[in-house]
């Protein structure tokens, strides 16, 4: 048996200790309020138990690892047809996103990147009759949590400052890849990314994905294909240009967000969920890749 | 002495009988129902003498060719303080314009390409008390002609699809280079591109850039300086990419617009504007640009 | 008990059935010859079992999944040095391998690409005394086939027809980045990818991957991270620009080649390889991409 | 009158003042001995006169200025063909020109590109006898001057360490837009551009194109047409990415290279040719450029 707690201890021993530890994303101002210190681990079994180290149930920002989640609801809603719109392959270049976005012609290389996401939330807001308030409800129906909500001042910051995201959205819609009118896809957008939630909620919303399909309550929420599909491309798409790099050394499939949030899992195993708002300079929680480092070499425990 | 007037109708004739007259741009729905078989030239002598063949007095949507004319207009309010944010080189590729954007930062590659034109928009946004009226007594001011007006439809066509000029728009804010919002600049600029004027218009219009930056009322409207300026970077960068091609085919500074009209001139000489609706394949006037390479071969008169 | 080799058979006759068995690669004149028709599999279980089915003992060129074991050699060698001179993350852009060079200055993408392949040739040649018959006797001692062989003919022909291989190296060379003449790394390189292996031969090449870097023989031939390090980077980048197809698809770590073969494993079970000539548009074989979906689907295995 | 020599004069004193005279090219070692106070200035005025300051006898490496030569002699060959093999608009990227000649399948942007000018050398390799001293005495023609040659040593430096050029040769030759072997090609391109000649020389080898296609001895070389569409390149396309630049500051047909010459000149009236090895950070001559927009200016003279 493999003592989990103490593993958790000896990584938030180790890896709090680094002075250096990263920047906050300041792009949206909301963000750039939270405790740099902030630091904490929660990791849930498939098998049921769960173990907590440090800030594992204080609630941040979870922004791009939402992503995951809709593109979840999304396909549980219209299955293969999505792909229509996007493709899954990873991005390559980080620094010309939109670049990459123009020369394919408005197909998004894969649900992570913005513009991808931008096509799921598109699809979302088709096919929902109320897009904010039944993606919240399904949040918190595959968690069991009905406190986890939207940061409401987040979805506003970055809906006055996401310009980006409004030149990707734009950019869709000239190639006749968005149905329904800028603002309203990315006012959904804006709330789901700003989603707020701790490592414990984290955990137990991703445990559909390892647990082929089923959510905490055991309830089927995507066919066991569909997650195995989603686990591949957290694996070959979930860190930015870092996904290489995040296969590389951690070895599982895994998701990271602005708000210095990651979540990775082993599937049939495991869910782990960190958080450390400091970001390396491929905006990636600095520490928490660290401590996924530590904890796939401590536990022995990978895909590969 | 040249017999221009017997020029213009040489060509005029030869030119017209080809019947593969290109096609007419339908991405602005309003511009789809100009007539395909307008055609029209005007020249206007420096020297005061005017020719005209065909609908050289009908008007039609000036579009891309209205750049050159807020270019001017913006050079002499703030003058050199402008190329801190727009470059003057060509743009080289056509097929990625938001990618060559993006990889260098939010600065236009020139103020020809649609983002350029966006930014010195912004300029006249930020410089002018009533942007759309004082833009157009401009207009009308340095041809004598107060019969000159926006396109109020054609604005509000391109206003409703050009998602893509939203793209630029929003991603020239992201990078800190548009000072207003994006939609007050957008319908400044969508007006300006509605501009609709006639060749004979337009000749007298671009009377200042042939005549060292006074105007048909002889009244200095820009440095002489300025006025070679515009000269220069209308003859590298005036046919998107076909700069190239018609610097070596017809030899004069030029520029050409969607709603199928060309301006070219010789410094010191003359202005020519021909009008044809029909699009070759780079969306430049096909027999516009047959009729001025016929002119400069005819007249022999050329920069180089 | 999985029945493998019924689970096989019923590949074999599914997929063989397809009329569109893709095209064989016509770039290389000498890879030209081979019959479309021909079709293997060969399944090496990790606690020594064996099926095969159809021409899984014909040996063939195995091309670009030579370049899984130059770096494996590479590093067994050198060790984590290697990556001051690559990266590992996935190369995104097909169509312009060059460009990416030349963005990123000369630090190749992957291993995987071409001009990384290239990178590892060179850090071979610096290493080995007689690259071309140590590289050879490494491959016949990890899989304990002595009659491994080069197909001096293949290599020849590269040799005479590889100008953009030629590109690449003097593009590395112009960034500093080979340290050898360009024509010796490339007749090395040439070499490698011109080694001759069946199915079953690839199969027992494969096993250290599969097996915590130990070989066939029970030999440590990579550190247990080592080989780990390396199925991610074959899963992320082991298929060009249809690594996200294949890890979703089939959700295995594995490498193609031009020639038809491709190779995929799943850690401490098994290593499977496939043969069918004919390629997708894609670059790799059409009916091995397949038969590999059916085996996942069929033995209910794959990493996800 | 003009009084040239006096405005030769005011320019070299003023212009000679500036203490940071650039970088002098260092990438070809043999070039990097050269003098950096070397400064010069030849005008050849059509009508016969000429003018000269400072080191206007001393020889240099003309480099780049050589595709001028070279395209003309090509031109007078095999006249409009040239262009099925590559295009007349200018390069736009500066910092990825492979990238272009990948994305764009082989066909270089411009004749002055190093690309474009080794297409060029590939066609006076295949239709001269001799293609090194044909090449030589058809610059010795043009200028009267038998005294003119190649530095061997110039050129054989480039050939050991010009790989970018064999990158870009053997790329073209992968799309099938290169007949000879890249050897034997960039063997010529290598002497072509280790052409040793002063401004004296320089001045009047362009003579033909500030004189319809006429040579200094009133011989035709080029057709006046062929004379003028060189004209039109070199404005679009003759100095790397500052071309527009240039342009808008000095407003003539030029060309520079890296051993720090430039020449310009404005049709039917002059060829100036100035020569100040330092470099500016886009790899034009410092000096020279500022040499060439002060001349302007005072001898009030250009194109627009």
């Amino acid at each position: 048996m493999i003592d989990y707690q103490n593993i958790l201890n000896q990584i938030s021993q180790k890896v709090t200790k680094d002075k250096n530890k990263g920047k906050i994303a300041s792009y949206i101002p909301e963000l750039a309020t939270v405790d740099l210190n902030s630091f904490g681990i929660h990791l849930q079994l498939v098998s049921g138990e769960q173990f907590a180290v440090g800030d594992a149930h204080k609630s941040f920002s979870i922004q791009s690892i939402s992503k995951v989640l809709s593109l979840a609801y999304a396909m549980s809603i219209i299955g293969t047809d999505l792909w229509k719109r996007l493709d899954v392959e990873p991005s390559g270049n980080p620094f010309n996103h939109l670049s990459l976005l123009e020369l394919e012609e408005g197909i998004p290389r894969n649900p992570f990147i913005n513009s991808g996401a931008i096509v799921i939330a598109d699809i979302l807001v088709s096919n929902l009759e109320n897009p904010k308030s039944d993606f919240l409800n399904y949040i918190r129906d595959i968690t069991g949590d009905n406190t986890i909500d939207y940061n409401y001042k987040v979805a506003q910051s970055e809906k006055e400052t996401g310009f980006n995201n409004y030149a990707a959205a734009n950019l869709l819609k000239s190639f006749n890849n968005l149905n329904n009118d800028v603002e309203v896809v990315l006012d959904f957008y804006f709330h789901q990314c700003a989603l707020q939630m701790s490592c414990t909620q984290l955990s137990k919303a991703f445990h559909l994905f390892a647990n082929k399909g089923k959510c905490l309550a055991n309830k089927a929420r995507l066919t066991k294909s569909q997650a195995k599909r989603i686990n591949a491309i957290m694996l070959t798409c979930g860190f930015y240009d870092e996904a290489g790099e995040f296969a590389f050394e951690v070895g599982l499939p895994g998701k990271s967000g602005v708000g210095g949030g990651i979540v990775a899992l082993l599937p049939n195993e495991f869910v782990i969920s960190v958080w450390s708002p400091g970001l390396n300079e491929r905006g990636n929680s600095k520490l928490g890749m660290k401590a996924l480092e530590q904890f796939t070499t401590l536990a022995n425990q990978s895909i590969f």
